[in-house]
């Protein structure tokens, strides 16, 4: 099969962690069963389950000392969103396992990487227009959370204004260790934790935190930013202050703790998905991660979401957090909505104001009310790179602001970092420089700023450092925690944020859509340290940090939104209504730029779509809708076994007679190897939905990336009435020697005589390279 | 004059000043007229003044280097509380000066020195009962705040809810420097500055804020003790948290800016004072004194506060913040309120936690959000003074909290001081040791804090030592920003409010009454730091501080109050209504005690009659009220020239046909001298005036001080109706030799089948020295 050529190294990392324990050794395999297979002597799968696991157990060996001679036991049962169980087993009873009937495939247990609220306005989200009023704020939606939990104290959930829990919903409020079932309400309408993984893996270790309470933080901030309620006051440390609110504020909450202090384990992940999908989430936002090289079958997030889909539950998931460099994405599967992490119009800063009367406005994040009034400059060209030994010899100058160059093209947070540590008490504020221009260094993207100063620019810097050349005489003064809104260029796309293509499935572009990531405000576990001055960690009920993690509930926001104003709307005609209605262009009306290529143009890879537009997605004319046996088609064209595919498909009666790989997607991609040297030719068919009210006719705009040709036809489509389908086939012919990549296509249609356009990228790339890299 | 041989060396700093300006250079002087002496050809003072200084200025000398080159000229006009001007003069000028027909005295402009919200509840204000409904609180009465100036933009200023401005109110809202005069409202409906005296001492100076703008930050705190209006989420750095408001919610305010970054000069405050008095304020507040071997016809508190207080105008002013030696209160004459500071029933602490389960309470305001959680514990026996050098030895120890002991009973203080200065990283926080019972170290009267730790006992510490010893499995937590209301044993008196008795008028006991002075939070200027964290300074809009500067504006508050209840009382008798009412038990009902005596019983040098109780304050049952001819019977008593009296009096048609010591006054003070050996006998006559309404039958309970004998009579008052007065006698015979000066008397007239006791300090102590003492 071409398209999955990728896949062979992906097994590495089990033969690795096989080799450190002992076949008689037992550790915790989740289990896909085919259910069809259930004996009817069994009323329950549960008790299915557990006879299967019982019928397997092997006596028990010696005690040893590494703590994993638990019994043999099944810890979770799935239900809902996946078939099967996760069970504590050793591999020899793993293998007899294997050939119990029903049995579908088995994988150890494993890790997942954890990838904020002005964005609203940023966002165009507006009480008189568009998604906001039109879905009533995404009332009666629930979102899904599943993460490290929820700080239920926060304000973010109070329930002012809200009406009674949705009837459907049939979820809990968990009581658990300083967690009592009251501290549910109207707003967070369920919380429940699952760590029977993480206890399992590390039987000697006492959880923390047994409930659903958030003691991390990342949970708090991503179901806050989702659908917290309004917050009056918000800001940290008097950055970005203001009113708070998630992007949809009368959804509901519901909270799934499965990353714990302790791990973050697949079993626990997969217990929380088919929990949410059980108790009636609309939406799931899961804001974390397996390693990219995890194949589709053994992906729990992949696995368990394809059950969420089929039961109508949107689930948006983050691209990661592993940067620039090409096929690092995860959750790059084609049932998910992936979601990549872009800038917002805010800029935090202080003014610096030497006493020749020249301000300048540099980034500052430092987190404390304070002001360095009238102090002497100190600039002396030989030290002024302030590494360790350089600052100790400022030790006796009395109050300064002493000017640090970056001499180096260093970030600035290396120097930063070294003035942390090593800045005597006479250093009383310092001047950065950036190399780059001030709001496109990476820096930019992290609230880390612990020493009072200020990053300016080089051109700046000159001025600054001629005027301290002045002497004695040459003073100045920062003031800080100053916010600005409404800065240019933004978005542009987060340089952290994962590119495509993704690897567990290139036959789809991934990302799908960009949503705001970097430096989000949202409420916070207030237990965690959000920050840190010089040795002095700090805690805040806000924090502002970046990551796809933070755009990941924006985009479930949105999707609660539109399927409160489009109830009957598919996961993927969701998807479908963000990704064609994109913006591309920032807010100069120039093309979104990418912060991890030096502010060149974005592309697709990097951004998918472009960056989400609530408002359009209302309204988007034409939907590209998919059916779950679409999604299993793809699964039956790739070399999975059955077995495999059922794993994710389960035993709901898919088929495999009409295998594609041409999933009916909101986006085309074309892949080529190194070694391909003809000429190659990609054809596509799609089907659009008429989802505006009455008919309408729409013309194809075709841009190719340089170096290719692009065919569509017809070129006209005639929609007659709402819900009426029209088909088209576009071709993409290229050669691997004419590509080049700082373009991508795209076809937009184009209604006559209306207002919708409906565009897709187009992209030509290069299938990722087969890598030994082993996943943590 | 017996009462008064204390005040010959009271000229010496005048002299001193004299020596180092030549004759021929000018300065601001201070002179006061006698106004009959006005002749009729001028309509107004201001001609009358500045012809004089024209017929006496003397041609101008060649320019000089120091400045004071500026011509003769007349800087302002008193009018009001004073008769007289302020001029720039040279001393053969002024010898001229001193010629001129109405010429009463003069002196040389001289320099000020400047003496914070849950004290509403600690004083048992509530909205039921008591002052602050009886008096609407506070409504359309006008406190006056002579101060640093305010910041009008300060929360503690909004209007919501205020009515019009009542029509008496003639002052103005002046415009100036970063102040227009749309920043007044209905709470501050007046703001006007004063700086021609500090920029007549300095002509080089410019003005840093030539408004009545506060960039000190103590006249926004001052003001909004006294009247600011509610203000939610009110905190320090997260420690006593809550809404935040003034005494009395509803008062108005007008500032008066006298004090300035660059001085604080007489000529200025008495403006200030004169303005006020003319634009109709009801009560003034000052929290400044001169030195207090000022004598009253040269102190311009004491002068203008005659004039105030002969228009009706309740004068609060601060005792000082000189600690606890006897003698060095000022404003300490008859006609003012003087207020001394005491404690709160609050504490500020942080929770240590140590890993064996052992919890302790200890004191901190470490002004920032953190947690120091599960750290290693450090203790070494050699190392633990903490002082520089050994803090060195701890540079690579790994993340610890130190254990510093306090080996030479130091003031906690210090040892903060050196642990800030020169703790290296690895010391993430500190546990100190007080070697007082924690909530009496005067450290705790201050919000310096800047280094995350806790301050706990010698006890708590030898537990802390004992579990720190068990080495490396040693830790602990320590949690931060914790406010306990409801602490015993309060209130206190603070160690460091100025003692009796008054150098300036020794026959009256001094100070009157105390109220919460210490660790007080109230708005602050955001531009001035309010604390440190090592090297950073903090702003914040609020600040914690200790002061007699504090207490003043809380008994200026509680005036207001009581002039809206009770718009016939004079000055006299709003201060004999708090006297006479004042607590002398804390709130575990024992004697108050003196943080400033190792917590011996307070004595009334220290807190007058007691701490204020307003509720009782609004219905006293008897007032010892006074006339301005009281009080000018006084100045007649002493020995003071007819000019130095006018001066004080003006020309207001008071005569000396009836000379007396023996005031009016709500308190008993009786004086010895070293070298007086035989029995001495003192005797007073008080006059009590019945503002309950209906008779009443009062009965003496009398307390002597040990060593002193004590009679009454009559011991029976029987009082008609309201307005009823009824005149009693009370001799005091005592030796010194038989003097114990750890108790004090009192009077108390108890009302027979009613609810009102009237309460009075008796106390004989020794006249203070003649000391040889300069002040700045």
């Amino acid at each position: 099969m071409r398209l999955l050529v990728g896949f062979p190294f992906l097994l590495s990392l089990f033969i690795i962690i096989g080799c450190v324990s002992s076949r008689a050794e037992r550790s915790t395999y989740i289990i896909h069963m085919d259910k069809s297979h259930m004996p009817q002597a069994f009323t329950a799968p549960h008790h299915w389950y557990s006879s299967t696991v019982d019928s397997i157990k092997i006596a028990q060996p010696t005690t040893t000392s590494n703590g994993h001679q638990s019994p043999a036991r099944v810890l979770y049962t799935y239900d809902n969103a996946v078939h099967g169980f996760s069970a504590v087993l050793s591999k020899d009873e793993m293998e007899t396992m294997k050939k119990s009937p029903g049995f579908l495939s088995a994988y150890r247990d494993k890790q997942v990487t954890l990838d904020t609220t002005h964005t609203f306005e940023f966002l165009k989200l507006n009480p008189v227009t568009g998604l906001w009023p039109a879905s009533d704020y995404g009332k009666d939606v629930i979102i899904g959370i599943l993460d490290t939990g929820v700080w239920p104290e926060s304000k973010s959930y109070h329930d002012e204004g809200m009406t009674a829990v949705p009837k459907k919903w049939k979820g809990t409020c968990e009581v658990g260790e300083e967690f009592s079932s009251s501290l549910c309400n109207l707003k967070l309408i369920g919380a429940r934790y699952f760590n029977k993984g993480v206890i399992a893996a590390n039987p000697n270790t006492t959880i923390r935190m047994n409930s659903a309470r958030d003691t991390d933080g990342h949970g708090t901030h991503t179901s806050s930013t989702a659908a917290g309620s309004y917050v009056t006051n918000a800001s940290y440390f008097g950055y970005a202050s203001g009113t708070a609110r998630g992007v949809a504020p009368k959804a509901r909450l519901a909270v799934y703790k499965v990353i714990w202090d302790e791990g973050r384990y697949a079993s626990d992940v997969l217990a929380g998905i088919d929990a949410a999908v059980s108790d009636g989430v609309d939406v799931l936002s899961i804001s974390m991660g397996f390693g990219q090289r995890t194949p589709l079958y053994e992906d729990p997030i992949a696995i368990a979401s394809f059950g969420a889909m089929e039961k109508g539950v949107f689930v948006s998931t983050s691209a990661g957090n592993r940067g620039y460099e090409i096929g690092r994405i995860h959750n790059g599967n084609p049932w998910v909505t992936t979601v990549a992490a872009g800038s917002v119009d805010r800029w935090f800063s202080g003014t610096l104001k030497l006493g020749n009367g020249l301000t300048i406005t540099g980034w500052s994040m430092f987190p404390a009310r304070t002001i360095v009034k009238n102090l002497e400059l100190y600039y002396n060209e030989t030290t002024s790179a302030c590494n360790s030994a350089e600052l100790e010899t400022l030790k006796n100058l009395g109050s300064r602001i002493v000017i640090c160059e970056n001499k180096g093209e260093l970030p600035v947070k290396y120097q930063m970092g070294s003035v942390d540590a090593f800045a005597p008490e006479s250093v009383k504020a310092v001047i950065f420089e950036s190399k780059f221009p001030v709001i496109d260094d990476d820096y930019f993207e992290i609230n880390t700023f612990s020493f009072p100063g200020v990053v300016i620019s080089s051109v700046e810097m000159k001025s600054v450092i001629n005027y301290a050349k002045l002497g004695s005489t040459s003073t100045a003064s920062i003031s800080f925690q100053e916010t600005t809104l409404g800065t240019t260029r933004a978005p542009a796309v987060s340089s952290y944020t994962s590119r495509g293509p993704s690897r567990a499935y290139p036959g789809v572009l991934k990302p799908d859509i960009m949503a705001p990531g970097t430096l989000i405000l949202a409420s916070w576990a207030p237990v965690a340290p959000v920050t840190h001055l010089r040795n002095t960690s700090l805690t805040s009920n806000f924090n502002i940090i970046s990551g796809t993690s933070m755009a990941c509930p924006h985009v479930a926001g949105v999707a609660a939104m539109l399927k409160g104003a489009h109830p009957k709307w598919s996961p993927a005609a969701i998807r479908s209504a963000m990704m064609t209605t994109a913006n591309t262009l920032d807010n100069t009306r120039n093309p979104i730029r990418d912060n991890g290529y030096n502010l060149a143009v974005a592309l697709p890879m990097s951004m998918g779509s472009g960056q989400i537009d609530p408002n359009r997605a209302l309204d988007p004319g034409l939907v590209y809708d998919a059916t779950p046996q679409d999604y299993a088609n793809i699964l039956c064209s790739v070399n999975f076994t059955t077995s495999q595919i059922k794993t994710i498909t389960r035993s709901n009666g898919y088929n495999c007679s009409n295998p594609s790989s041409d999933l009916n997607y909101p986006s085309f991609i074309a892949l080529y190897n190194n070694d391909d040297d003809g000429v190659l030719v990609r054809k596509f068919k799609r089907t659009l939905t008429n989802v505006g009210y009455g008919g309408g006719t729409y013309k194809a705009t075709v841009t190719a990336q340089k170096g290719t040709t692009v065919t569509v036809s017809p070129r006209t489509l005639v929609f007659g009435k709402i819900y009426d389908k029209q088909t088209y086939s576009l071709t993409i012919t290229y050669r691997h020697a004419d590509l080049t990549f700082n373009t991508s296509g795209s076809i937009v249609w184009v209604e006559e005589k209306g207002k919708h356009t409906v565009r897709s990228p187009i992209v030509v790339a290069r299938r990722v390279e087969i890598e030994i890299e082993i996943e943590s």
